[in-house]
């Protein structure tokens, strides 16, 4: 379809194209538009029909919002600040250089130029950034007709319609009520007495993790924002709740993984930007590491006596970290998940020294069998299976303590993952190996 | 307030306990009956609400229901059963064992027990596994005021009514409109001139993980499910698509840790259900590791002559591990979130080799100084620089090469993660750095 766009383009079949994007969906087309000219940007954009432009708009890239935006006249732009949610716009100005900014607020009348200056002074993280003021505000003494009547008059510049938001005259959230319960209702029932009145809601500030996992617990299509007073102050749409979601997923992806945040995708991040975020971390391990090192160095005895002791390093150092991971990989989901909490820690740390237990046992007696079919050295052997039970037993034990310890001293649990446990355990089942040999086999 | 309901119900205050649940989340209800005895939760589950009972149930864990479902007799288990949506009562059923699901069965009628089973056939990670049949059906020529009388006498069943769907007489898909359309719209206009017709749909074997993503693309509240014909069977709802979302993700995390999958939650998992989860792919890599171990034989001459070399291992071990993880992690997740594909692998590599010579560049001046102040070794210093360089851009290719054969071949990506890269890197960069020892020290 990407091509179609391109070639309707070129041989100036503008009514075609026009008739093509009547029929596109908004996402597909902002995503088309991607690799386009600023000129011909503007040129498909004039070509949207009206009321799906902003739409398509709050689709785009920032970088292809950013050229449109700089090829628009003052009243195009002023058009498409008319129909954008706010919440679009506040995502869209953060992206944006000071220019940029200064002129679409330009372009805003001063009610909606103090909304989008309030809402830009929250962190990223909260609730306050993802959520929107456009929401469906009712009365508890309206009836489900006048409820009606007022949607109709205010609906279409509405996020969503379908959860309506009951507050007093001073703004105090007192219920919600759903387009269903008004719909299935009598036309003469009170609001006050369709709502529900044991609203869920959260704080401006609260976290959006938390806020993405309740619209996963309690199945909503949007959750009321409060401020201190529980004054409603906006809502949060399950669409942008869904993102802030993903993002939170992709971050703990990319945390355990040893790499700072980015916001790009991995093709637009320039190499620069990408050695970046890998360096620190990189640069931290290899000189923990080191210290491995030199450790070793201290056992230099033992292995110009053995040298086969050498061999074992690899494996024992894997297989300590890949017991290391598995076990903070679970620890740390489930409690992104809300599913583990520090309090568990005892049963956690219970069942890992139990499942390390099995699992040591069972690689211990794997790798005996090994050893002694490729080196017929039954010391050797006992010296490898009792060093792989200790490592295995540390790599669960801190793959569960670390991250639930990194939680409760509020840290991101996502930070103690892999890369850190595994260069912990190698230090340790280096030492243990070294001196498990020198006790085993003397050397 | 798991206290209350426990302490509610021993002191025997059920009256309080009545209107306690009364204005409690279905979902808050579900999670504290968990501890409950058998007799107390039937207990409990008498005392709700009627028209919350249902819901409640769909949110308990599968044994609570499995211990409620033994406890009821048949005509509260045909009421429980009327009231649930089928792809709750299908989930159920799909973690109940042989009795109960015989016994559920026989408490519906014959065209639910139909359409269960015919659900239960469908792949437990498509589509058809995760819709529900609970939609709004409209027909083209109704207005919108018969559409809303439709929605009105069919709703108070229906999983979502804001999206409704317009089949024609064949039961093909020719359009959506949603209840705000509606609304919105002169009550004589026609449910044809109002609706979508260029709708987005899915098959009922598609994969659960693209639906998910689609939801997240175009902000979906359902989506409708389509046979080979283009026949409307089913819904998706946006908080099935959460569910699926998470799960999914909990999935890649936990493949990417080298564990095989579990259902179950961290502390309902038994411990030997843990170890087998654990053991096969540690098995597998330790072994694997064992190969580099024999490798490292071959050079005990040259660490006969300088024992310190063997100090390095675990740095360029870690380094070589923790950089491939790095880059899988993100070309994994790229994939996940349909940013990356297959096609780029030539300007991924490009980018990873770019990055990987940056990296490696900062992790080797770094490294040289330390060596040169702790060992005042030039040509040792030398020696790991280089063997750094390679193994650096070793791993970030392979980090990249890996995920996506992966995804060519139609395996999972998240496979090709640190674990196993890591094992491959070791292999690669123990070889290279004892000829580099060879050919620079002489060794």
């Amino acid at each position: 379809m990407d091509c179609r766009i391109q070639e309707l383009l070129s041989t100036r079949r503008f009514g075609e194209l026009k008739q093509l994007l009547s029929r596109m969906n908004e996402v597909d087309i902002a995503e088309q538009l991607d690799s386009l000219s600023q000129k011909e940007l503007l040129l498909v954009f004039r070509l949207l029909p009206k009321e799906t432009a902003a739409d398509t708009f709050s689709y785009m890239e920032s970088d292809v919002q950013q050229s449109l935006i700089s090829a628009m006249d003052d009243v195009e732009l002023r058009a498409v600040l008319d129909e954008l949610a706010l919440d679009d716009t506040v995502d869209m100005l953060e992206e944006m250089p000071a220019s940029v900014v200064k002129r679409v607020l330009q372009n805003c009348d001063m009610q909606y130029r103090a909304s989008i200056n309030q809402f830009l002074r929250y962190p990223e993280d909260s609730a306050g950034s993802l959520m929107t003021i456009e929401y469906v505000d009712l009365k508890g003494k309206m009836t489900a007709a006048e409820a009606f009547e007022h949607i109709r008059a205010t609906g279409i510049d509405k996020e969503t319609i379908y959860t309506c938001y009951v507050t007093d005259k001073n703004r105090l959230l007192c219920g919600v009520v759903t387009v269903k319960d008004l719909l299935l209702a009598k036309s003469e029932s009170r609001v006050e007495e369709l709502m529900e009145r044991n609203v869920i809601s959260v704080r401006t500030l609260d976290d959006r993790e938390q806020i993405a996992l309740l619209f996963g617990r309690y199945d909503f299509l949007s959750l009321p924002v409060v401020d201190n007073e529980n004054r409603l102050v906006g809502i949060i749409t399950v669409d942008d709740a869904i993102d802030a979601l993903q993002e939170e997923n992709t971050e703990d992806f990319e945390k355990m993984a040893a790499l700072a945040p980015g916001d790009e995708s991995y093709l637009k991040t320039p190499v620069l930007q990408h050695a970046k975020r890998r360096i620190i971390w990189l640069l931290v391990l290899m000189l923990s590491a080191a210290v491995t090192g030199t450790m070793i160095t201290h056992y230099q005895n033992s292995f110009a006596v053995l040298p086969l002791l050498v061999a074992f390093i690899p494996m024992l150092m894997d297989t300590g970290g890949n017991c290391g991971s598995q076990s903070s990989t679970l620890i740390i989901r489930g409690m992104a998940l809300d599913e583990l909490h520090p309090r568990d820690l005892g049963r956690i740390l219970w069942k890992e020294i139990r499942v390390a237990l099995l699992v040591g046992s069972a690689l211990a007696v794997v790798n005996s069998m090994r050893i002694l079919l490729q080196y017929h050295n039954p010391l050797l052997a006992l010296t490898i299976a009792v060093t792989l039970m200790c490592t295995v037993c540390i790599a669960k034990c801190l793959g569960c303590i670390l991250p639930i310890t990194a939680k409760r001293l509020g840290a991101d649990p996502a930070i103690m993952a892999s890369p850190i446990i595994t260069t912990l355990v190698d230090a340790c089942s280096i030492f243990i190996y070294f001196n498990i040999a020198k006790l085993i086999l003397r050397v």
